[in-house]
């Protein structure tokens, strides 16, 4: 089924009416388009040195370092000779005309903003690369019949809070709650140029666009374990953030007879133990994961009364998700009547999957062909502004590889071939759904 | 044989040169002494006030409250027609003389300072019981043969430091530590009035008592939820104390497939319920505790690379102990294979159980029942000053309940009966062993 999809993407790119004089194209028997893969791996090289501390890249959104590097990232789009606005929600916008002035925009981005202590490619990469290959479509001539729109979202660390608000999805989000920066999300939108009481003007609707494809680091060692170049994105996982309480009986750990315990840790660690049955006992590519465990009192000599402990799990069927809740609560109820404890159990956070379109996905396979890329189709375990916009367009995702998959680190490095190779997967993946029918 | 060695110890109760004018005594088939109960739960009732906090009992060694809860206490030593000095190690003592100028005192006490945030029972029941015996001893005309010493230990929960200091055991204590009350353990030793340069001159040699008695509250549930009211302790479980190191991988809990990991938490967590079951697994009354678990980091959507534990085991019988260590040692090796993780495992603290004398134990059991008290033997799950004394002299303790388990903490409560039971029980239990054969 795969082999054939390949085939009808090829030959919509086939199909492509692509403006180059010199007729080059990601084109069936003929070579694809290249990004200048130089000039994008020494934007990142300088974009290194804007918030690099001695603990590793600190541009948190709505701080002067993002600030910095939201002003060098201007400079790339005018350089690019893009003209770029600040929309109501800070995010940083610039459209290039297209031959059908009815046509949806295609549009690709990425964020700039960092976590704290981060590295210098997760969001720059596929920020710097959208703007690369819009500078590289005008630079060899290719004119699309879509618009492009290159966005770079705001404070995407932050909790995609540029992209929910650009598509209307702030319910859950309290303009209120304070940034890593330590200004509300209010103060920092109004400090990048954007204006909250103008939320409305700007959204973008269902329908509005013709699609969305992000480039971005894989955040995960798949793609380096595997030595393969490009990951194709099936779909964002979605998640669910539980906080459990486990209350016993704080005591002696020395006058208090085994048989008589109502130990928090240990019915911590046999729910630890069965959250990891659970995830590995059904099949899937589902993960689970127990990050953050706390006893109280936390001490040498005394069973702890009381642990707060938080699980993570994330797959990209949501019918995966309800059943390992499910299995959880069973589990949680018996290890509870094991150890004379008790558990209370809250979701904190749920998203739901956002999946890849297929077809897309078929475009960006066949882009890796092209250009004689290695690739495999994949899940991202990360969350990503894909994820808003999947809500409006159709969604592609491409990833390059991390090495070691380390990511929200200073050790966050993607190999300088693989950030080019990035550039020109998104280049021909552009060019090709540009072509495709609507 | 419990029965039979009850006899006995009857019976040499009844030998006893009982010197009181009444001829009241704890004889086979004779009312048996009775301190003074009322006034005992009145100095308890005072003493509650010094150092009373909003947290609870604050009265830690060589502070101002303990100060002024040493001035309370010889207040108590005089009032009783006691002379107290203080030795070189900061330990409040007094001596009755008995009637045989050669014989070897018999020594009782127990200690007046408390935890942080502690209660009033740990340490004063013992102390001023001690101090009432003596006192009712006087009152009632009853010389014993042996000297009384009546001891109060000083910086009892900081480490036993008093009376390890007063038997020559400051081997692996340094007197440049700092105690809970911010100042050294030589400063504070000077502070109550001793002399860490004169130490030699006081130690307690092997063979100098007689024997040494302390009364105690229980610090556990085991009376209370019996309905009993006096504990035999067999001894003071030895311990050993663990500080194990998981060290794994952090990675990214969303792109980090799950036989990918190396989960530090998933490890402590498989490592702790190993724990427990060694503990469970083997006959006896051992316990093992692991109370401090420390992911690094330690956040929700993070796979911890490294924790850090600490595993508490205890145990009568130094055969056990040992068996548990090696049985651990094996199950970490085991999960660290099974979790792809490294365990290092560090012994940083180990004490040999110290066991009660066996005809102690049986002039205990006899007084108990003497005063028509209900009693079962059983071990002290906490240390106490007694483990000291029991390097140079038979050493026995006499628990009474805490009500609900509770210690080291401002609940901590035992009831005034059983206060004053625990004064009876001591008061004929010193003149029963006055009587029992060098």
């Amino acid at each position: 089924m795969k082999r054939r999809d390949f085939v009808s993407a090829a030959a919509a790119i086939a199909a492509a009416p692509l403006l180059s004089p010199k007729g080059v194209g990601a084109v069936r028997g003929r070579a694809p388009l290249k990004a200048n893969g130089a000039r994008l791996n020494g934007w990142l090289a300088q974009f290194d040195q804007i918030g690099r501390t001695a603990t590793g890249i600190n541009r948190v959104a709505y701080s002067d370092a993002d600030l910095a590097g939201r002003a060098f990232t201007l400079d790339l789009y005018r350089a690019a000779g893009l003209a770029p606005r600040i929309d109501a929600a800070g995010n940083i916008i610039a459209r290039l005309e297209g031959s059908d002035p009815a046509a949806l925009p295609i549009v690709i981005g990425s964020h700039i903003d960092s976590v704290t202590d981060g590295g210098n490619y997760d969001g720059p990469l596929g920020s710097f690369g959208a703007i690369e290959v819009a500078r590289s479509l005008q630079e060899q001539r290719v004119r699309l019949r879509h618009p492009l729109e290159v966005v770079v979202w705001s404070c995407e660390e932050g909790g995609l809070v540029g992209s929910k608000l650009a598509i209307e999805d702030a319910g859950s989000m309290s303009l209120d709650s304070i940034a890593r920066s330590g200004v509300t999300i209010r103060e920092g939108i109004a400090r990048v140029g954007g204006d909250v009481s103008r939320l409305e003007e700007s959204l973008r609707k269902r329908g509005s666009a013709k699609c969305y494809i992000e480039l971005h680091i894989e955040q995960g060692g798949l793609l380096d374990r595997a030595g393969l170049r490009v990951g194709v994105v099936q779909g964002i996982v979605g998640l669910r953030f539980l906080d459990v309480t486990i209350e016993g009986m704080g005591n002696h750990a020395g006058s208090t007879p085994m048989d008589q315990r109502q130990d928090a840790v240990l019915a911590a660690a046999k729910f630890t133990v069965a959250v990891n049955d659970a995830a590995r006992g059904m099949p899937g590519r589902q993960v689970a994961t127990v990050g953050r465990v706390v006893p109280s009192p936390n001490t040498r000599n005394v069973i702890a009364g009381r642990v707060d402990l938080t699980v993570d799990f994330r797959d990209l069927n949501p019918a995966t998700l309800d059943a390992l809740f499910v299995t959880l609560e069973r589990q949680a109820a018996e290890i509870a009547t094991a150890t004379n404890t008790r558990f209370s159990i809250r979701t904190t956070q749920r998203s739901e999957p956002a999946l890849a379109d297929a077809r897309m996905m078929d475009v960006i396979a066949s882009s890796a062909s092209a250009l004689g890329l290695s690739s495999q189709r994949m899940p991202s375990g990360a969350g990503h502004d894909a994820q808003s916009m999947a809500r409006i367009a159709p969604m592609a995702m491409i990833f390059v590889p991390s090495v070691g998959g380390i990511s929200h680190a200073p050790q966050e490095f993607t190999k300088p071939e693989d950030c080019a190779n990035g550039a020109d997967m998104l280049l021909n993946a552009v060019v090709a759904v540009d072509a495709l029918p609507s």
